[in-house]
C-alpha cells in the first residue's frame, strides 16, 4: 500500500489532510509543491490533478483531491483511528461543521490570505510574465482570484470577509461553551477543518476581531489542538514561505 | 421508528432531501413549511431549526439539517438501498460532485432564483412590514439576501452567476461523456443534488445557455433522471408557488 501526499507549506488547505494522515499513524510520502514557483499549474502537476490544486492524494494510483472529500476518504479506507463519530448522528454534527468551515469560513480567510501574501508575489512578476503564468491555470474562477490578488481584493469583500470570520469564531465560541470539541465531545474532522483553516492563524490575522477576549474557549481549544503530537508533528513541516509573506503560518499583515 | 420532514415546494434543496427518502422507500411524514408566509421564521420553527431554514429531517427527535449533511445521514442510518456507493473511491467521487453543486453551482442558481422570484415577494412587502420580517431571520447571510432581493441583486453578480452556471453544465456534459451517471456507472446522490439545485431547471431559467445544444447529454440524463419513479413522486408534490412566481418550478425569469 503506498499513499502519496502532495502539499505545499503545513497550514490551510495542505494541513487539513496531513493532521488526519499523521493522526492515523499512515505512513506516507510527502510531495512539497512549490506554490511560489506555481508548480501547481506545470503540465506534470496538471497530470495529477487536471484543477491544478494541492494538496492530492494518491492512494495506489487512486487520485482523491479536495480536502473533506480527502479526510472522510481516510475515514472510509482507515477507519482504525477514527476522526469521524462512528455513531450516524455525530458523523452529521462533523459534517454539518465541517460545510461550515468549506462554505463560510475557508475562502473568507482564504480571501485575506490572499491579499496580504499572494498579492505581493502576484505584483512581483512582470506583467507579460503574469498573464502567461494566469493562461496555465485550469480553473477560472482561481484565474479571477490571481488577478484580483494581483489589484488588490476591494476594501468592501475585505470587510466582508473579516465580517464572516467575527461571525464563525462567535459560533465557534459559543458551541465550545456546549461540547469539549467543535462537533460534541470527541476530536474529529471538524477540529481539524477549522483549526487548519481559521483557528490557528485568526488570532494573528485579525487582531482587530480581540479574539482573546471575545472567544477564550476558542484559545483555551486552539492550545489543546497544537498540544497534540500529530499537530506539532504536521507543523514542524518545513515552511518555505518567505519570512515576509507568511499569513497563516506566520505576520504578514 | 419517525421520520418527519419539513419542507417547501418540491424544488431545490426541499427536493434534494425528499428524493432519497422516496426512493429509500422510508415511510415519512411530510410537513409543508410555507415560505411565501415567511413560517421558516417563526419561533415554532426557530424551534426546531435555529438558522430558520428548510428542509429539515426530524428522526425519532434527532434534528439534521442541510440536504448534504441529511442525505449522508440517511445513506449511514439506512443503507439497504444506497444512493451513496459502498465503495470508497465511489463514495470519494460522489462527494467531490456534491461538493461542487454545493458549492459551485447551487448559491448560482439560487441567486436567479431570488432575483426573479423572491424579489417580486420581497417588493410586494410594505416598508414597515419589511423590516420586521427581516429581524426575525436568524442567518446574517440570509438577511443580506432577502435585501439584495427586495433592490434586485446588481447586474455583475448576475452576470457572474450565469457564468458559473455554464462552467456547470458543460462540466457535468464532459462528465456524462465519460459515465453514465454524474459520480460514475451508478445513479448517486450527486445525480439527485445536481438535478434538484440546477439540471431541472437549467433550461428554463437560462435559455440562453442554449442548453439542449450545448450539453444533449445532459438533457438525456435530465429526462432518465424525471423518468425514475422515486423522482416522479417527488415532483408531484403540492406546489404552492403562483404560477407567475415559479423558478426552479415553473416559468417565472
Amino acid at each position: 500500500m503506498t499513499l502519496k501526499y502532495y502539499h505545499a507549506e503545513p497550514a490551510a488547505n495542505s494541513l487539513k489532510s496531513m493532521i488526519p494522515l499523521i493522526e492515523k499513524r499512515l505512513p506516507y510520502e510527502s510531495i512539497y509543491v512549490d506554490l511560489h514557483k506555481f508548480e501547481q499549474h506545470e503540465p506534470w502537476f496538471v497530470a495529477i490533478n487536471p484543477e491544478g490544486q494541492v494538496p492530492v492524494l494518491d492512494h495506489d494510483g487512486v487520485i482523491i483531491t479536495h480536502t473533506t472529500v480527502i479526510n472522510e476518504y481516510l475515514e472510509d479506507v482507515f477507519p482504525d483511528i477514527p476522526l469521524r463519530p462512528r455513531d450516524p448522528v455525530g458523523a452529521a454534527r462533523m459534517r454539518y461543521w465541517n460545510k461550515f468551515c468549506d462554505e463560510q469560513v475557508m475562502n473568507y480567510v482564504s480571501i485575506h490570505g490572499w491579499h496580504r501574501m499572494v498579492g505581493i508575489i502576484a505584483r512581483s512578476i512582470e506583467g507579460g510574465e503574469f498573464d502567461r503564468l494566469m493562461e496555465r491555470i485550469p480553473l477560472p474562477d482561481q484565474r479571477k482570484k490571481w488577478r484580483a490578488a494581483r489589484s488588490g481584493f476591494n476594501e468592501a469583500d475585505l470587510a466582508n470577509a473579516t465580517e464572516k470570520i467575527r461571525y464563525a469564531v462567535d459560533k465557534v465560541e459559543k458551541q465550545l461553551g456546549e461540547t469539549e470539541w467543535i462537533a460534541g465531545n470527541a476530536y474529529t474532522l471538524a477540529d481539524i477543518n477549522f483549526f487548519s483553516m481559521c483557528g490557528m492563524s485568526v488570532e494573528r490575522m485579525f487582531p482587530e476581531l480581540e479574539v482573546g477576549k471575545r472567544a477564550p474557549r476558542l484559545v483555551e481549544w486552539r492550545e489543546k489542538m497544537k498540544a497534540r503530537p500529530a499537530v506539532k508533528r504536521a507543523l514542524s513541516g518545513e515552511d518555505r514561505t518567505a519570512p515576509g509573506l507568511r499569513t497563516w503560518t506566520g505576520e504578514a499583515r
